[in-house]
């Protein structure tokens, strides 16, 4: 494929006057393969996007999972538009606040009650505020290298904080119970809450799935200790149980939060919970200018009817599968020991051995080349829009990329 | 007025099964006139909103600022519609992101970079960490009562709160010069920044304007002392001075926030800064999922460019002056000492005297009953959309209304 990148050079050579390292965050080149991956992009459709120079990708990153049912669906822009014509932001909120928190509290089997926001650090920062003022204590524990947000109690960078900000967090490593029961143990009486992904999707590195009795042991200390089970639902909700991520885990929080594929790329998150929290819940302060926003409620209610009906988690659990059986045979007839880890709708790609991820990234900029957007440093996310043919594009463009793997290992 | 409000209460009947205290933050009917306010409204457009039974309103909270334009603006949709439809978060940035932190840097003075994000809060609390990093200090300093969104170090309410989110932040009353002088010898080699809006606009009060030599004051100290001077212009940009609010005031901050009017609805914020602190806040992360939403960023270039060609500052401040004139000399002819404080485009409405807030009370209630929203606890909004005959029609409401409070009060 001739690949030209004029308008992407262009346009962050531009954007480095005028924003602080010309893309920040998860978007920022950086973080990607900076030689082959676009800049800036144009437009998208289903599961294709077109970058600024005119280049087509089939897309597995899906607005880095904001995007659900496919880029620009049709039924949510319909959605959208209707509500649009009526207004977003309000004085009061509309009839749709009332009917999503209705629809959540009915779709997620421990939630009691619903909020809403803007994005995911709004409601995981909030929840571990609600736990705080629940229990009265003050200890937060999460996992290390997990990612719940941008604020500074969490957030992955190193700038900008003071030791206060995570005075009272305390990490362990994912999957380890008895570090965690430890943990627990030092702060006695002072632990608030546990702040977990459903499983653990960590940057840069394979993802890693909940090991046998892990989420009961952690749900038995919560229960124990009197400490809230917050889950980050952030990025995986949606995508693997219409009900919430910890049915697939067989486990329940107290608190959920949600925000990604809630809105098909209209931004809004929300964060439920159990009876017991809905004192604490009502007592720190939560709002934002746009919170009520009409447009994203209306998108909101849409994608759970539709991804319903279309049977999403269905057939993204069934494509996924696809790829990583056809991945992994691809990559085994060329050598490799290659696979999908995490669950097929959202799978962290890996080449066992290679930890320094140089197999990977030569394997994700060989599938670049060929106009297929797979990321070496972040889990990708199918949507409703691939289907079989999709898949098998993207194996076939991955069968090359191994051959010339070999060569260039060879 | 026949005034209904059956569906209201009985959506907000449903809501408190759902959502924690009904309805949360700055739209909680507690926090306006729950006897007359709606709870719930349907639509809107111009300068007018349908409440959920059926009542037609004019306006003057305007999505309590969001709305600058007026609400469903023809042009602003038209371009919304257009970007929609090529996508909205995508895996990169669009062009708009570029063009957008260009038209900030070239439409406020002293600004070199810009980001986006969706809150106010995001660049508040981000704008604080920046000068932290910049510094290598800890203090940030601000006026009591200033609302700045709702992360830990700054919200109006009491609950989830340890005692280390606060214990770099200090407060002086706003105006009192020697106050916040007194304050940064205290912490003397250790104020990262000050953190202040343009005038005082805190709820349930009059609104203050600068004191003569305040911000010239504030500059200096922040000069001297190499503390970073953040401008919050989240409630006030966009109203006040096309090139932010400091120019209305003589004044040059060193990072300047910005988000309710900039989207006309769509959630977006921005923060700006001066090149000395490009490094810092390079440094500070700053992501979030729909972050990078395009057709919020094609709004706020919509928005910068219709409100010039509509002069829309202009005609707040006289749309404003009117109003202001016709309530003051409409309440003197009833015998009530009746003013607007602040800025015309966004006054705070006061009885001198009225300490408890008694009548502005009773007289936004008797404004409401014949269907104009005057909020009594929160300054008020005008947009683009309001003209003479909308003001006049106003001020005629008012004037029934302070002769009833008279009677009332006689």
């Amino acid at each position: 494929m001739t690949f030209s990148r004029t308008r992407s050079d262009e346009l962050f050579l531009r954007a480095t006057k005028v924003v602080p390292g010309g893309i920040y965050g998860h978007l920022a080149p950086a973080g990607g393969l900076p030689k082959v991956f676009p800049h800036y992009s144009e437009s998208a459709e289903g599961c294709r996007f077109r970058d600024v120079d005119g280049n087509d990708w089939l897309d597995f990153m899906c607005g880095y999972g904001a995007i659900l049912l496919g880029h620009v669906d049709p039924e949510i822009e319909e959605a959208a538009d209707r509500q649009r014509r009526d207004g977003s932001v309000l004085n009061q909120p509309t009839a749709r606040m009332v009917e999503l928190a209705e629809a959540m509290v009915s779709r997620i089997d421990f939630a009691e009650w619903a909020v809403f926001a803007k994005n995911g650090s709004d409601v995981t920062t909030w929840a571990a505020r609600v736990a705080r003022e629940h229990t009265g204590r003050r200890f937060v524990l999460k996992a290390k290298g997990a990612y719940h947000g941008v604020d500074a109690w969490c957030d992955p960078g190193f700038g900008g904080r003071i030791p206060e900000d995570r005075a009272f967090v305390g990490e362990f490593q994912w999957n380890d119970l008895d570090g965690l029961r430890d943990l627990a143990k030092e702060h006695k009486d002072d632990v608030a809450a546990i702040v977990l992904t459903p499983y653990h999707h960590a940057a840069f590195g394979p993802s890693e799935m909940p090991a046998e009795g892990f989420w009961s042991g952690v749900e038995e200390l919560c229960r124990e200790k009197g400490i809230i089970l917050v889950l980050d639902d952030v990025r995986a909700g949606s995508r693997l149980h219409e009900g919430g991520s910890h049915r697939l885990f067989g486990f329940t929080p107290d608190i959920a939060c949600y925000s990604k594929a809630l809105g098909n790329g209209y931004a809004i998150s929300a964060c439920v919970g159990r009876e017991a929290l809905r004192r604490g819940a009502r007592d720190v302060f939560l709002t934002g200018s746009c919170w009520s926003d009409a447009v994203a409620m209306t998108v909101a209610m849409k994608c759970l009817e539709v991804a319903r009906e279309r049977n999403v988690v269905g057939r993204l659990e069934q494509l996924g599968s696809r790829l990583s059986t056809g991945l992994s045979e691809a990559g085994a007839r060329h050598g490799f020991s290659f696979r999908l880890t995490g669950p097929p709708a959202m799978p962290f790609p890996w080449f066992d051995g290679d930890d320094n991820l140089y197999l990977l990234q030569q394997f994700c900029e060989l599938c670049a080349l060929e106009g297929v957007f797979f990321h070496p440093h972040h889990n990708w996310f199918l949507c409703g829009a691939h289907d079989d043919a999709t898949i098998d594009q993207a194996v076939e463009v991955a069968s090359v990329a191994f051959s010339r793997l070999t060569v260039e290992k060879g």
